[in-house]
């Protein structure tokens, strides 16, 4: 499983999807053993609640959840999977210009996986968490 | 209630958030009896899956089912809440170019509001749905 | 898919299940054109939150919410399915001696099923809404 | 705020309630520092999924997931809060005698706090986890 996947085959991944690459997002690192992936997103004004206020506003955040968590799973399958549903809770205003998502699946069965996300401001405050399910059956 | 909210002032409080004017959130109707609101998302090449396709990616649907949620509960408030949580349920791939939003308000208690947020494409196929939490104390 | 399963069908499947006899779960109506079910169940002391006071504890409207949606998919495929997961929002105290769960499926794809589950008291006021995926495969 | 509860006092507060005492609810060990309590429950037969099958319904894992998360907001607030709502998602048949819930609040805030619930078979096998939101103010 872990010769799968590699940072750079995970951000060539990413690349392809236009939404990804507006909003930026990059692989900090993976732990194809842990099933493990960091993702980083940097603040532009148009991922901002208001103008010049430097708060995200909480949809870019609920992608970035839902991204970090297929990416997860694509860590150990090869490929993105279609996400089933998933469940995202604010915790704190996001303030800082960088947001770390952590995601690691929580048990990867033959017809879904499940999939935790963290993700942490700059100063490492946990600014929200998800919860995601994916589809796992090859196409 | 009903004096609260038009649909231009709804709009003008959309458009003072820099996320939501870029994926160009526009509100088609309200109906403060029934604590209800329809919103309308058009496709931009930022907001594909991937190059081209048509197809939405799946975190603009989160963030337009959220932002639908909370502007159900401005009807009856008068001002944008917190969210607290929320689920998102992908039903179908999204391909049309318009998709449409309706919120409806199940519940607005003293301290938080229910809502849920059917999302459909231009053919008023359901292509997503969402059950949404939001903080609605006064300040 | 009409003739998959009758009133007395499916009580005969819900009372195979040990838990859902001993909570009294019992089948109102079925409606299977619109995916629809419509359960019943009647306060007994083991149920309640505390001693004497007659509110229903959440644990057993969370049983009916996931029961409920899994007898509504029952009805299209003829036999219960697993539940992958669910989400519950509790809206109001229960205080009637009986709660009734109104189950309709949102989408019944290839490979799950998405349900709505709202529960009501005896006034037919909402006391808690639930949403539910299973899984719709053949075993 | 480690004064607030103790293993004998939350185990009274459970006994207190009809139907955690039903379902024979035990406090293993608290961790107040943490935000932590482990929580166990024993099968019988009111509770299996099926007559002899020794498989637990869902609906109990999901009561102790719910009751779980909120004994670990109790042990800070010293008294029990209602549940908002909360998420299930189930990874595995439940077959051992006893499972173990372990929760953890993740965020206590002002007006709600968030807590994650591990539930894990006598064989430390994960068979559910929980995501739950309670309200956590002052009465």
């Amino acid at each position: 499983m872990s010769d799968k996947m590699s940072v750079e085959s995970l951000q060539a991944l990413i690349d392809g999807s236009s939404f990804l690459r507006f909003i930026g997002l990059k692989v900090v690192s993976i732990d194809p053993a842990a099933a493990m992936v960091v993702l980083r997103v940097g603040l532009r004004p148009e991922l901002e609640r208001r103008d010049g206020t430097g708060q995200w506003h909480g949809g870019p955040i609920a992608a970035l959840i839902d991204s970090a968590g297929d990416y997860a799973v694509a860590l150990g399958l090869g490929n993105v999977v279609p996400t089933i549903n998933f469940r995202v809770d604010y915790l704190r205003p996001a303030m800082t210009a960088e947001l770390t998502a952590t995601a690691r699946v929580r048990r990867a069965g033959r017809t879904v996986a499940i999939v935790d996300i963290d993700v942490s401001d700059a100063e490492d405050r946990l600014v929200a968490i998800g919860r995601a399910c994916y589809s796992s059956q090859p196409g």
